[in-house]
């Protein structure tokens, strides 16, 4: 068995369906990865030894989604120098503003990429993770050029229905 | 000498303009309190370790105050059950908005008292830190309550200039 | 029967779907308190009767949730030294930032603790309650770090689904 | 000596830059009027007390200015039916964005009549409070339609200097 | 038939929903009232028509209701001294944002007393108006102290369900 | 068959729920236009050569529509003097404030005529569209104005229902 | 002298420093313009006049500046044909959100293109009216691909300092 | 002389003092960089040819830094697959609210890794692009480990002055 190069975590399994979206994407590229629940608040010793080990591991990168106070990424970002990617998951009242702001606005010297408000920004995170992967990786790489080109025809083969 | 009751804790030395004003009250009240640099993202070992030993240390709350994606307050919160009162510092682009939501917006279970945005927080959540230990010591609620009453008496006393 | 030891408030019993996430956790904890509806705009004189017998009556602190322009967690402040836990309840067109405007950012001198928007913050004003009694009550504290346990217990069991 | 027919009030002196352009409007109109700090949050009795006696004492509106957590004017409305108008005071980390929600999202049942955020707020508060004399005051609402025409006249007349 | 004191205007039968609310009031208050269409974008010279007519026509306030670029409360004021009290309908997509920022944002010179977003906005708008008609006439007042008396009566007997 | 005068473009076909409001306007005015799919970002070479062949084509106008990270309007702009008229989409979690933010904020020297956000946007910039056309074409004008009457004629007839 | 094809307007001769960014780009492209005061508020009989007389006296678009709750716009293309550009002056406390907010979120039928905050939406507003009248006019289109290919050029040449 | 393995580019020369901040790290970890103004607004084809010649010439990331409609990043992430590091400038109005959701809420597909607005983000894309490369180079991990220490000890470091 392939040991994984991407880490998937996310707060709370509540996370899964904006979530999904990075391991459908990691899966669909055939990128060795494990996704499994890290809370930052409720499992804080555990966050921490999951990002002590993650470059022992192997992982390449993190993909971290949270939402409202969302301190798993940078915290995670805090502990290793394997690149971590943040996903802000919608919250009930604020819509993932207070998401965004708690992973994106991350002070000099620690840093988290941060990708859009929910399963967008998922599926995002896990093709950002796939160009990183890919500058090392030909093979890799043209299957992500190919998943471009397959999405520029998809976007092109759109039609309009008429007017209501 | 006394051992602190109260600790306060910042990210940064240039956090230390808004939070002097919770050392202030503690002072003024004679509230045993030690304050340091504990960064979030910096030092996240010796912030758990702050943390870990804040009970054992007697610390009855903890005052930390952080601006931008502010973790501080709730990664102390979520390794101690001491109380964790948290200050939004004004940050610089987001005036204090992102900072407010890193630290208020927390996951049901592990809370954190958030305060104002900027210097009227970082005092009033010393005056919460008085209050909380003035239940168990009359003499400190007596200085409360005078506190209350010299400050209803300076708000009485207040003249307004003649109209320009 | 054991008076309270903590008030739960609100402006209206509309707030109750959110509010009652702090009396359960109160009553999960054997807590005891007290909840009623107390209208800081419907019922001024009422608030002001309940704040200033708040010590008297024995209470360590008031857990008051109101939405929109939710002025009384802060007038219940004003007028008892009795620590005040602020909840900003979900309000219609603003989703609570509103109310959480009106909570959080209280003048220097009369501070009001404030936790997150709606269900979640309700519980955890009802935590932090908790968490301040429990420095002066070994059995309590014992209670809160195995609640603690046990959630972190819960998180790490947390499964994910496979990716649809 | 004319008795008030307008009260003026702020929580703090630092308002005063804020709320002296309603005064000076009051002055201009000839409205005879009564300014002074009452902080709902320093001094909720003598804030009660004044509200109370408003209408016994001839007040046929109140100006109440303030800023964050601007609780003044909404409490000042429930404690009396005399019209409250409500100026939001800029706050220095939010800019009044908090001022006005606290002041303009009061619950159904009790209104504050809302102005916008700084001296200009201010200064219209004061003009609707004349405009509610004049109903009832044929020579004050003469002297509203020539301060309107002197308005108008004066911004047909303003020149526009050559583009830089 | 007596003639309408007050009048109710909006921009759109849309804004029914809403603004029936303060209609409502004024029904309850026996306050003579008439409600209609009027839009500032669509009915412009209408719009200026009503309010040029509005004093002669014995109007004694006129609230307006309006979403978005909700031009209308503002666009009275500038044509009349009547007082207009405006009600921000809530909006699609801002919910009522950009409604409260064109209403109550008025320069200096032309006020609008603004209240809050949607029904509860619209109903407090009837009883401020209620409350500016019942300094001249002492039954109306005794009403409005009365629906106040109510309105506390009805706050004080709100029961709490048991927690779920 | 006339070329179109008006391009309507949006970035997916899911944006066309909002931009057939457009499309039926130019219908209803018998304004030429074609509508069809092009992408910023999956379709950036078709969306170039779009806008290159835009004048060529003789399109008078470009109506273009998109959401979140709104990069389309803009882009278009960038690579013709042909006006562009931007319709932000509302988008899933933020309701159109991205997208209007990433249309209306454009740098100096290169414009976007923006709408507002959603149907009404797109309706709108449509209206505007055939009010460019009807500057050198007094039939269109004609229609343009008759519009214009029969609107505010039905703003007028707008009857409301007796208040619930 | 060649009458006017552009008008610029303005609420406040204060909205000049701004506003003189559209009248440098006319005047820089010699497009027969005319900049003066139209007050919304304080001016509306005049505004109205404006906007009655604005197609016969040949105008082909109107630019309009205002801040805050900013009518002035919206309430020309309520009375016109003529398109309107409007931008929104930045405001004092809110920088411009309540005057964007009240500029573009026009309702269906009555449409203001819309442009960026302060003077680059100024100078921008002017650039897509000289793009309107280029429709019709070679000699101004190439007058703007030259602007265009200079400004291109201008940003080619920009060099960047040693970082410091 | 060893060719660049990151780009920086930005809007305008006046992003510079934000950008200075990527350059300095990049020069401080001795990564091959190069820096420059490619604008997508007024050298859109410039930019397309940098995104397209961007994998062959070996860049390894791109860090992109735009204000405002900030359309930089996601067009270059539109047109290569050579990961995008977005960073936005702080806007002159809205602070970088507009600059962050321009960058940051891309649509499915095309992700660009965004960082906190301002000094602080330029910093940060710069350590991420040096994570991202040490994770095949051994000696930069080093560096990378070592100025995290660096940090850290910085941190420890720092004292605070005495209360004033």
């Amino acid at each position: 068995m392939t040991s994984p190069l991407i880490g998937v975590v996310m707060g709370s399994s509540s996370d899964w369906d904006t979530m999904q979206h990075a391991v459908q994407i990691l899966t669909q590229f055939g990128v060795p990865h494990a996704a499994q629940v890290v809370s930052a608040h409720r499992m804080p010793d555990d966050m921490f030894a999951y990002a002590e080990s993650a470059q022992g591991r192997g992982l390449r990168a993190i993909i971290a989604g949270a939402g409202g106070a969302a301190h798993l990424p940078g915290m995670l970002a805090a502990k290793t120098v394997v690149p971590v990617l943040g996903v802000p998951v919608a919250s009930r009242h604020l819509q993932g503003v207070d998401s965004l702001h708690s992973i994106v606005q991350m002070p000099k010297g620690v840093p988290v990429a941060t990708f859009a408000i929910g399963a967008a920004g998922a599926a995002n995170a896990a093709l950002f993770a796939v160009a990183m992967l890919a500058s090392g990786d030909p093979a890799l790489r043209q299957k992500l050029e190919a998943f471009r080109a397959d999405q520029t025809a998809a976007a092109r083969a759109m039609a309009l229905p008429p007017a209501a």
